[in-house]
């Protein structure tokens, strides 16, 4: 069973699949090549449509977790982990729990689409529902603290390979380190001064324009200040709200058009990148024990989406500082991305 | 000019590099295998020794800053950035810096060799020490409050273009969001326990020997237990110092064995992967302004290495949690390397 594991010095929990089929000497024999083709033979595929249906759907209430064309499925067929009680160990020094938690596969189209891009707007708001939708649902679960969504479009050679456009959101009963960095931060600029850090953002890059990539009725998508990436770009709502879930409502189809536009952009200016999204939204459980920590939470957090092409590979340097080199200003990059079509 | 930016809400420092050559428009257009041509004459090969020759060297008392065959000449010859002074402004929320401080390579052989591991043990502690040479000279600059080491081999398409076999250090004004954590995350521990979590990590890892890869007499390489990457490897000194460049002393030679049986293990066993390291060693200037918040630096931190392969890619999920998957048990990539010659 996989396992989460906390580093004792940062206190960065990690998963630790231990997948059977990936043990170091099969790891190293089984190469990019071999995946290709093992893979080429999509399994979320309309042509497989089969497979599909046979999958257990997260929900035995199928109209709850998938939206007219999605489909939501466990990611791993085998073994649906909602059932699984998480089960805290130290080990001297180390931390683990047992499980891990929610992994599901949001499969966006019945059609073999592979970039998000090609989907209709119509189509690209039922994806962004069902994340809502999924969210809603895993927050009843007592045992998580936390949901994220991510995309990832060709960013490894298995990604490619597949290729079937898809999404996943992921469950678990800990806060990865990265987003208590920002609870924390959006705190203390709260505690300060008494205003959502972001909802401030919003007006000082609107006031500037320089880092605008777009704007629609109900958001904005700039390239951050401080880009860690080529052609990082932040897409936030306007109106202030902790959650993706509840945020969303009434602009649904104004994110699906936003979407629509800044993939565009990245692929005719960018050469059709690889490239990734995340949604960040506030942790659920902020009521009883957590209430004295997070009882400004609805005023102090934001939820926002984070685009990432990926048109350089990380170094040892960054991954061992968290210090990232960015080699071009970001608000040339945003004036490159206002110009393509 | 370079600068640096501060992310408002985390506090994460990023480089803000501004090439010119590296506009969006140009970027876009440049694709890798037109880099990879245009780099392939090795500029910093023997055969083109006259360039080495013809570079600033950092210190005008060059034997101060090269020794033996190894040398060290600025990442950028155009620029010598030590004389900038840092001047820090606000703009609105952003904080920024104007520069960023020192980045030099060091070139590890005068003969195009590629990889570390085809230097021998003398060769590699010639360069371990010219680390340690550099972080001491850089120190003697009131304006740096960090220096850090690294080393990329086959990362990125224009390493494998280079070729030559070479590594960085930089020193900058400001400390970066990671080294931060480590820092804290020690010092926690130290006030808490009155003991080095490092010292007593390598006491818990030697006792199990579960996740150890490689043992000398000084020090210890192993997986660590919540691994992020695949064979991720720390190395850490038995003896306990904060400081790379005054904890070395007496222990050259044995590291450099160590870094010749361990890169040997990564090029052996996972079939020549490209791979990443950094040097992590304390922070300067913990007296005067900083006494108070560093004052145990000299007992709760300790210098190491990280290690890290580059199997797989790290995607949106990783960069936007700091949240990662590792697919194997680090038990098993640690007896997978303890088996390989």
């Amino acid at each position: 069973m996989p396992e989460l594991r906390k580093d004792p010095v940062i206190g960065r929990w990690v998963i630790i699949a231990s997948e059977r089929a990936r043990r170091p000497g099969n790891f190293v024999d089984r190469n990019d090549s071999e995946i290709e083709m093992e893979e080429r033979q999509c399994s979320l595929c309309a042509d497989t449509q089969n497979a599909i249906a046979t999958m257990p759907q997260v929900f035995s209430d199928s109209a709850d977790s998938s939206l007219g064309d999605v489909k939501v499925v466990p990611a791993n067929p085998s073994s649906v982990l909602e059932s699984v009680e998480f089960i805290r160990s130290k080990k001297g020094l180390y931390d683990v729990i047992s499980g891990f938690g929610a992994h599901e596969v949001v499969i966006e189209t019945p059609e073999h689409i592979t970039n998000m891009t090609d989907l209709s707007v119509p189509q690209i708001r039922l994806v962004f529902e069902t994340y809502a939708a999924r969210i809603q649902a895993l927050e009843k679960n007592e045992q998580y603290q936390f949901a994220i969504v991510y995309k990832n479009y060709g960013v490894t050679i298995r990604d490619y390979a597949i290729g079937h456009s898809r999404s996943y959101v992921v469950a678990t009963p800990v806060r990865p380190l990265r987003v208590k960095e920002k609870l924390i931060g959006a705190k203390d600029y709260y505690d300060q001064k008494h205003a959502c850090i972001y909802c401030d953002l919003i007006q000082q890059e609107l006031a500037s324009g320089d880092r605008i990539v777009h704007e629609t009725e109900h958001f904005i998508a700039f390239v951050p200040f401080a880009a860690r990436f080529l052609f990082e770009i932040k897409i936030l709502p306007k109106e202030h709200h902790c959650d993706y879930h509840l945020g969303l409502r009434g602009k649904e189809a104004d994110l699906a058009q936003m979407m629509k536009i800044i993939l565009e952009k990245i692929q005719n200016g960018l050469d059709d990148p690889a490239y990734s999204y995340v949604i960040q939204t506030a942790p659920f459980r902020r009521t009883g024990l957590y209430s004295s920590k997070w009882k400004t939470i609805d005023r102090d957090y934001h939820w926002h989406i984070e685009l990432m092409p990926q048109l350089t590979r990380m170094a040892g340097f960054e991954k061992g500082t968290g210090f990232y080199i960015c080699a071009i200003p970001p608000e040339d990059m945003a004036e490159y991305l206002r110009g393509v079509e």
